[in-house]
This record gives structure tokens, sequence and C-alpha cells, in this order.
């Protein structure tokens, strides 16, 4: 059984439903029934008035996100282990024209003010150095960490006192969310968060994720340069449809406390092994070469995460019976 | 009935029917069975060993293409009609890092070695002007007009002296393939074409497009291009899924035909308010707003095109039996 | 006897002079006490409180001022035969990553409102289509022409309209100020110009251009920009000062004066041959090629400009006694 | 007296003089007689066919040469403390295009094979992550330390294992090369180097830096994107003057050396005080604050550089004489 990636699960029902209830004539791009929904249907579920784009890729809501906030020659910063940073072959700076990312620390890939201060205040206040403009965190994190409302109120307090954006990567948002059981609003704007990439393909979608700008504004300049990077796709029905189903009864919410299950069993399992505390779906674990061979002679795949290290992602849909027989096996080793 | 554009049709059975069987476990992002696939079962239809990749849009195609051809101090040669230049915000700027597009003539949006020659002559050869690397030709042009082997190969010998690549905006590629009744082989690489932007969306697909790279190492670099537009979706095999389905059974060409007899049942009907000669799926009618109105008045939605022009687009689904009263309407005015 | 370029020129001995006068211990960049003059000197010729930062060359103003106005996804409308369409190697493109420059039309590469309303009216107003954000006029035109204060608020009241903004490529914005007779306020600001590439090299500076903004919250992020650019010389006091040198006692008005009396010299000597009325320091003249060719035999050079065509170019340092023979061999052919 | 930088010092007699003999009608852009020179002149005192050419920043050869090697999908590799990556506000990002700089260690702000090769090792070789394609070294580093013509072998080794390019910033490279007392090969293209960003200006130049290529070909494109910056002067005889003037007679070289023995003079006098060995003309020393106040109530003028840390740049002009009074506060202490 494959644990590599909540990207290798397939798409969940209500997903491929809507494929089919979406395939009639309507208008191209975004001038269709569907996209026309978003703004008002994702305002209601963060109770405030937002900007809400279909894109086809986390990538393309982080990167039009950002630079949407972030002028050529601004900085970024973020933490040293984000996606932004690691696994998206330079995408910030192909669309924000060349901004950089300034890196920081934090346990278990979350920054911290602290860690936050500590880059702001290395950089001199000169036209030499590039200026910072934006904050990005990643909720869950790349280690499966979540920002509560309270720790992303602290890093938006700081954020505003130094007059930069807020951006959240939420490609795991909400497994974040289901882990806190908040609002999503309470994670989100209440605290501060000018611009969320609210994932859903790793939680049950197909090859839709959702752009949302609670500051409204800054969507104008972004339907330009959504259009201008090929990603204002030509029959974007079918990428709201997906976003629309999954919204609706909180499939959303239910897929990923459906994964943050499973991890919670693995984590119990695990024990000592443990790396980072299990919130979300992510499990890193501490074992050896021969450790892991034998999980993998068992039929368990994942990926190696550093040396003595395994990390082991739940979908979706990996019922508790499926994950039980890996949770046994770890915790025989 | 909506004659608007062939996005707004939507996805053939064959699309919907592939995303349930793909809907399974599989690697992330193109390290799937089905994008696996791509190089050789494209290599086999054009008959020679290509590089084939999937992105989510024509323009991501088409900007890709341009990008690996044309460095930033370059230039792009296409009509001043093509989409390249009038359709997608820039993209052309933006994936090339603000290559120019130099803008020839030619009837029906079709590019001639002599209008391109033009265009050619008129630039000086030193630093201070941005230099051609590309020509660009759109097949079916913008206006339905099909470049036939002949006509692109007279480009491409002219584009071979002067030291330039060749790319072809297949948008409506399989209608002027439908139109020929060439093998796709004898429009493009046998006629001296380097990258094709292979259309499947506005031909019954749902947000699949297809790169290929006749000369294959252009493939190398645009794989990181790719990504860092942000356009290697992490769940590929949906996407190549959908271009696989339209190949088998050569669907694209059964669709493309369908499309195009529709647009030669209006032809007929139009006779002499045929703005240009119909031989793809697009027709353009000189109409006065009234007769517009009137075509209007029974139902039937479309494009006015300038002043006392109307444009018609027929989609794949757009059965004989829909069509003709369209054309008995035309017929009538 | 050279003809050529305004650019074949040598430096005016002021600007040799203070060169020297500035070779002393100072602070880099632009900290130094010439430097620190500009904005205060440059507001007091316009009368008005601008912005004033030097740059080595007159692309690098033209380019920092485009992308002070125009945002990527954005266009510009200039002339057909601007400077910074056909000169420039797409530096506007590498400066504004990306923006379209859109051609218009009009008589001596002079715009007028009617012109530039063509390209407006041409631009569908969607997001698949860059939207128009600066008009850029150049003044004095590429072909000697002059565009008065009433010429320029014509165009300013076209650009406000239509919410855009307005720069003057003033290359020779000296031969232009001197042909009117009126104050550089008048041509500019008070006319509705935004910023104003202020040019000296050809008027008899070295390496120093000037970049004004009349909107003084323009330079605040062009000062990262020319930075970043690598156009913030360490020594820029020698920049500083070659402006300073030469905006004393009127210098730039007096070596303006003298190159366009050269050329009105020739414009009465050349009558019924000259192509453009001549207003600044250039003559387009039409000749045959025997006639070139005996121009050139008696020693004077200069460039063929199109077939039957001759550019000659008159700087600030060819006195009329200079002048006069060649006028006489052009009234002789 | 002040020592806080280089680039406050006048410029030589030699330069001011190539001016005024430079100061004649020409050819413009860089077809004038002096610019032609270059290529030789620079051949010959390399040993070696080399491209030369001049730009009027440090920025803008480190920037052109990093573009000439690495595309936008690629990164270099520099040290943390590199000036490409603390004080050119982005501008490797913005001639690149969006390359990101990977960051090493190594003392002094010297790289070694070890500190690359550990970012090397952390670069997963996949789309998701940019390669590495150059590595740009400090000759002088920021620091004032020296790279061997061994230390740059080893580099360079290292590079043509990973199929890299080699970059040196050469910001202070006279100051090196009188440090080690070899010829500009040696530390050069016989090390390895491919690229040479080869600085005038903090060493008596006024305006002029030379971008040495070592490898030929690369000065091809390099000479569109110069243009395409705004970086080919229209009067670039002037810099191509200077140059060449400090080429002449190794003043070049006597300026470098007169500026090192200033900084052995106060590096004698430092004795423990010293944070890094003096090597060429900077000198980084620990004083307490006190100490800091009572150099400056003498009239020593220098940047504070960390806390408890100044930083003293001796200049090219600043003799014996005028450095013994500092020599001696110091010893004092």
């Amino acid at each position: 059984m494959r644990f590599f990636s909540d990207n290798a699960a397939p798409a969940c029902p209500a997903v491929l439903a809507a494929l089919s209830t979406a395939n009639v004539v309507d208008t191209a791009y975004d001038g269709d029934g569907w996209s026309k929904q978003l703004d008002e249907r994702v305002s209601a579920l963060f109770g405030t008035p937002v900007r809400a784009l279909w894109v086809p890729s986390g990538t393309a809501a982080n990167c039009l996100a950002l630079a949407a906030m972030c002028p050529p020659h601004g900085a970024i910063i973020c933490h040293h282990d984000a996606h932004i940073q690691n696994d998206e072959c330079g995408a910030p700076e192909f669309y924000t024209h060349g901004a950089k990312l300034l890196l920081a620390d934090g346990v278990g890939a979350k920054l911290t003010p602290d860690t936050i201060r500590a880059v702001l205040d290395a950089t001199r206040n000169d036209v030499h150095q590039v200026q910072p403009h934006v904050i990005s965190i990643t909720n869950a994190t790349e280690y499966g960490r979540v920002y509560t409302p309270a720790d992303v109120a602290a890093i938006s307090d700081l954020a505003k006192a130094r007059g930069l954006s807020l951006h959240m990567d939420g490609a795991r948002f909400a497994n974040a969310v289901a882990h806190i059981g908040c609002s999503p609003a309470d994670v989100t704007w209440r605290a501060g968060v000018d611009a969320l990439s609210f994932g859903f393909i790793k939680n049950g979608g197909m090859v839709a994720e959702l752009l949302v700008f609670f500051r409204a504004e800054l969507a104008d300049a972004t339907l330009y340069r959504r259009k201008r990077a090929g990603m204002l796709l030509s029959k974007g029905r079918y990428l709201a449809a997906q976003v629309l189903a999954m919204l609706k009864d909180d499939i959303w919410l239910d897929n990923a406390r459906a994964a943050n299950a499973g991890a919670a069993l693995l984590a119990t399992a695990a024990g000592d092994r443990l790396i980072h505390p299990v919130e979300a779906n992510e499990v890193f674990l501490r074992v050896t070469p021969q450790e892991a061979a034998s999980l993998r002679a068992l039929g368990f795949d994942f990926y190696d995460w550093g040396p003595g290290e395994a990390r082991l992602v739940i979908s979706w849909n990996q019922q508790a019976g499926d994950i039980r027989p890996l949770a046994e096996a770890i915790a025989a080793l």
C-alpha cells in the first residue's frame, strides 16, 4: 500500500460526479455558471467577502498570490523547508519576476515571530538590498505541523507592524482546519491572512485549487496574471465544479478528517519514533534502513526523508482498515 | 443554440470515461502509467521519435514551445491576428521573459514566405534590434484557414535559410488535419515544424493539451519550465489519460471531421456571405446588424466579429440535425 | 565631416571641467554632494517639485520610467518608429518584465490623439488582452519633429480620460525646447507629462542622462529598480556633476540652439528635398544614390535612411562654418 | 580621513587624462577606436583569446556574466556574504530572469570545494528543484581574502565534474592579483574561470568595468543582453578609454599595490584585533564602541560591520603618510 503522497490518491466520488454534471455547454474560461458562483460560495464559507479564483495547481495559487503582494525588487520571507523554496523549481521567482526568498528557521517548518524578526533585522533598509514585502507560511507545514489561529495572529501582528502582507500556503489547509477544529475564518483572515492557497487536490480533488484573496483588490491584477500565465483554462467550469462539489456538505473537511485520523493511528503506533508531533496527515518516523526495508517487504511504500527518516502521508481514501496493518507493523519494529 | 466557441462544448464521452479509469492511485506529477506512455504513443502517431508533454492549456503549450526556441532578447514572427498576439494577455512575453512578437500580414491570418520575408528584411542585423528566432503559424488559423503541407514547407524553407525555428499553434490542429486528409506527420515535422501545440480541448477534451517537440532536445529544459510555471499538475495522469483516450481509435479525427462537416453545411448555405473559405470548423459571415439580430431571434448565438461580420464556430458534438436549422436560416436571410 | 549622429560628438568643455571638479573623495553611489543637489536643482528648472535620478543611458531612463508606470501585464502605446520599439533591443520588455508595445501611426513619428485612440479602440477590455497603461512620446521625434505644449496637452487629455500615464522620451528634449522657445515646464508637466527622460548625452554630455518624475511617488520604487538594474553607479557623483554642469548657465539650451541652427542652415539649402520639416537638429533629405555618393566624395558622412533618403544629424559643436560647405554642396546637387 | 569605501576615492590621473584624449568625434556605442581595441588588449594581458566588454558598473558585469551561464530555471552557488546576494538588490535575479542563488559557507567569505559540495549534495536532481549551473566566487572576497590559483583550481575541478560554469566577481581583482603576485591568467582561465568581472572603479577608475569572457562564445548573446539592459552607452569610447588607460603601464596593478600596502600597514598595527587576515585592501577590526568612537574623534571615518567590528578600506590614492596616523591610533587603542 502506498503512503508516498496524497497527490497519488484518486479524486473523490463527488468530484467525479461534478465533472459529469458540468459536462454541458457553457461559456468558456470563467464565464460559466460554476465559476460565477465561486466568490459568493467561498465568501459564505469564510464569513467575509472574498475573491476566489480557481487555478489548476497549488504552485500557481501560491505564486499568483505572492506576485500580487511582492514587487520584483522585493522579498518573501518563508521557512527554509517551505515548498515554495524547495519544490516549485523557482516558480515564485518566475511569477514575481525575480523576487528573492529570504529563509527563516523554525521547528517543524513553522515560522515564529522571533525567527521572522531575525530575518527582518538582518536586512538593511537601503536600496542595495531587496526589502521584505510578504511572509508566507504553510498550514499544515511540510512536516505536518499546524499553525493555530493564535500562531497566525502573532505572525500577522509582526507583519502589520513591519508593513508586510501575509500569505498562507494551504496545500493541506483542510487538514489544518480539521485538526484545529476551528472555522476556516479563524485561522485565516481573522488571524490576519491576506491571501490563501486553498488546496483541494491532495484532499480528493483532481485538477483544481483555489486562490482566495481576503483583500479583494488583490484579485484585480491577478485576473490578468492568471491569464498571462496560461492558467485561465478555457473550460474552467470543470475546475469550479470540483471546488464547489468538495465544499458542499463539507466533503473537504470529511476527507481531511479521514486522512488525519489515519495519521493519528500511525502516530500512536509509532510512539518515540515520531520526529514531529502528528497534527495533520503526515507522519515522520525514525527508522533504520533495515526497519524501512522490513516495512517495504510487507508491501508498504513511502519515501525516505533524510538518513534514518521516513515520511508517510495518509490520503483521504485510506481507511482505518487499510492503515491498521501498517500501524501494527510499525509498532512491531 | 450556441455557436460562440468550441471551448463552450462539453468533453466527449471517451474523455469522461478515461477520467474514471484513471481514478486510481498512481505516482504523482508525470510519473504515472498514463504520462509515461505519451512519448511512445505520440511518436507512433507521427511516425518519428517525439517528446510529448501534457499541459492544461493551449496558451501554456504555445508559450513553453516559444520559450524553448526564443531567448529573451529574441523575436517571434507571427500574424497580426495570431492568438499569441491578441488573446493570451502577453503570455508569450511572460514565458519568454520579454521576447518581442513581430507582426506579419497574410490573407485569412495565413503567413506566407513573402509576408514573413517582409518582416525579416525590415530588421537590421545589429544589437539594437531584437533578432527573429522563431516563426509561429496557427493551423487552422484564427479565421479557419488551413496551411497545407506545401504551405508549411515553403515557410520552413525560409525559416531554415534564415536560421529560425518553426512553431505551429495547433489549437485546431485536428480540424486542419481532417480538412487536408493527410497524415499529421505530413503537415508538421515532414514539412519542417519543430514544435507543435496539439490541441485537444476545443475538440472534445476537458483540460489537457499536448506539447509535441519534433526536435527532442527542446524538451529537456522545457520540463523545468513547465514545473516552474506551475504547469506540472500533481495528478497529471488525468491529463495524460484524456489525450490517450482521444488518440485511441482516432477519436480526435472523428471529432474534428464532425465539426468541419457542420461548418461545411453552413458554408454552403452562406454562399457569397462567406468572408473566408471554410476549411475547418469556423465560419465568418457578412451580415447586417438586422440579419444578425434575426438569427439571434431564432435562438442562434454567436459573436460579432468586427462591423458587419459574424463568427460561428462548430463544436465536435453539434450534429447535422442541430446545424441544419441555422443553415436554413442563413440561406433565408 | 561626420553627420552620422549626435552620439558621435565629444562632450562639451563644461562637462569635462565638471569631471575634474568632482574628482575628489565623496560618498559612494548617490550619497555625494552632487547627486544630492539634483532634486532641488531640477525642481527649480521645472518650477515644480520633481524627483530627478541620474542614469548612464537614455535607454535606462526610458525603461525605468516605463517600468514605473506599466505593470508586466500592461501595454505601452508608442509610435511604430519610436526608439523604444526599434532601437533598444527589447529593453522596455526587459525592464517592464514583458509589457507589450502597441504601435500607433503619425506623420513624422508624432502621435496624435486620433492615432492613439485608434489603438485604444482596437483593444478589448478583457483579461485576454494586455491593457494600455502608458503613452510614450518622443520629443523631438525620431524624425526631428517637435511636439508643442498644445500637442502634448491634447495627448495628455486623452491619457487622463483613459486612465493612462504619459512618458516623454526626451533624448533630444533640449532641441525641442530650444525650437519651441518655451519653458521646459510648458511642454512637460504643465502639459500633463508624468515622467521625462531628459537627455544630455547627445547634447554635449558624456555618460549621464536624467530621469525626471513629475509625479514624485514614482521615484520610490524606481530607486530600487535602478539599483537592481546595475544602474546605480558607485561613483555617481561624476554623473550628477555632468548634469549640473550643463544645467548651469543654460549650457544645455545653448548647445541645443547651436545644433538646431546648423540643421536650419541645411534645411534652407535643401528646400524641396526635405522629407520632414526641420524643427530640431535632424535633417532628412531625398537624395539619389548618385547624389549621396557625390556628397560623400566631398567628405560629408551620414546615414542612408531608407531608399533615396539620407539622415544628417547636427551636433552641439558643429559650427556654422563647418556646416556651410555641406549646405552649399546640398544646394548645388 | 575616510576609510569607508574604495568607491569613495577619486579617479586616478591617467583616467582623467584618457577622458580628455577620447573627447573627440568617433563612432557611437562600441564602434569607436577605443572599444575596438579591447578584445586584443585584454587578450594580450591574459595571454589567451578573450572577449572583453565594457560596462558602467560591477553589478552589470556580474549579472551579465551570470545570465550568460545560467538559465532562468537554474541556480548560482555563491557565498552567503557575497555581494551578488546581499548588495545588488536582486540584480542577478533580474538579469537571469529569476535564477536562484544557493548559499554556501566558508571562512572569510571564501568558498571551498567542501562547502560547495554541501550545497550540491543537498539538491535533488529532479524538475522540482532548480539545478545549479554556475559557481560564483569573489576575489578578493567581501572580507578581503584572496583565492590563490590553487584555491580556484580546486573549485574549478569540482565545477567541471558537476558540469557547472565558474564566475569570478573581481570587483577587487587587481588587489587579489597584486597580493598573489601571479599573472592575471594564473588565477583566472588557467585555474578554470569562465568569466571574470574585472573591476576598475574601486581601483581608480571612474565609470568603467570590464566583463571578460574566457569562453568567447558567451559574448555573443551578451552583446544583445548588454544593449537590452541599457548598458551599451552611446558614447562608449569614454569607458573603453578608462580601461585602456589603466591597463597601460600596469597602472591597475600599481594602484592595487598601493592600496594593499596601506592595508598591510594597518594590519601590522592591528595585531590581534584583526578578524580576517589582511590580503587585499580591506581591514576588519575588533573594536569596542568606545574605541571606534575614539578613532572617529581623531578624524578617521569607517563603517561599523556588525557589533564590535569595524571595516576600513584603503583606496589607491591613500599614501602611507596618510595611513600612518591611523595605524598609530589603532596601535594605541
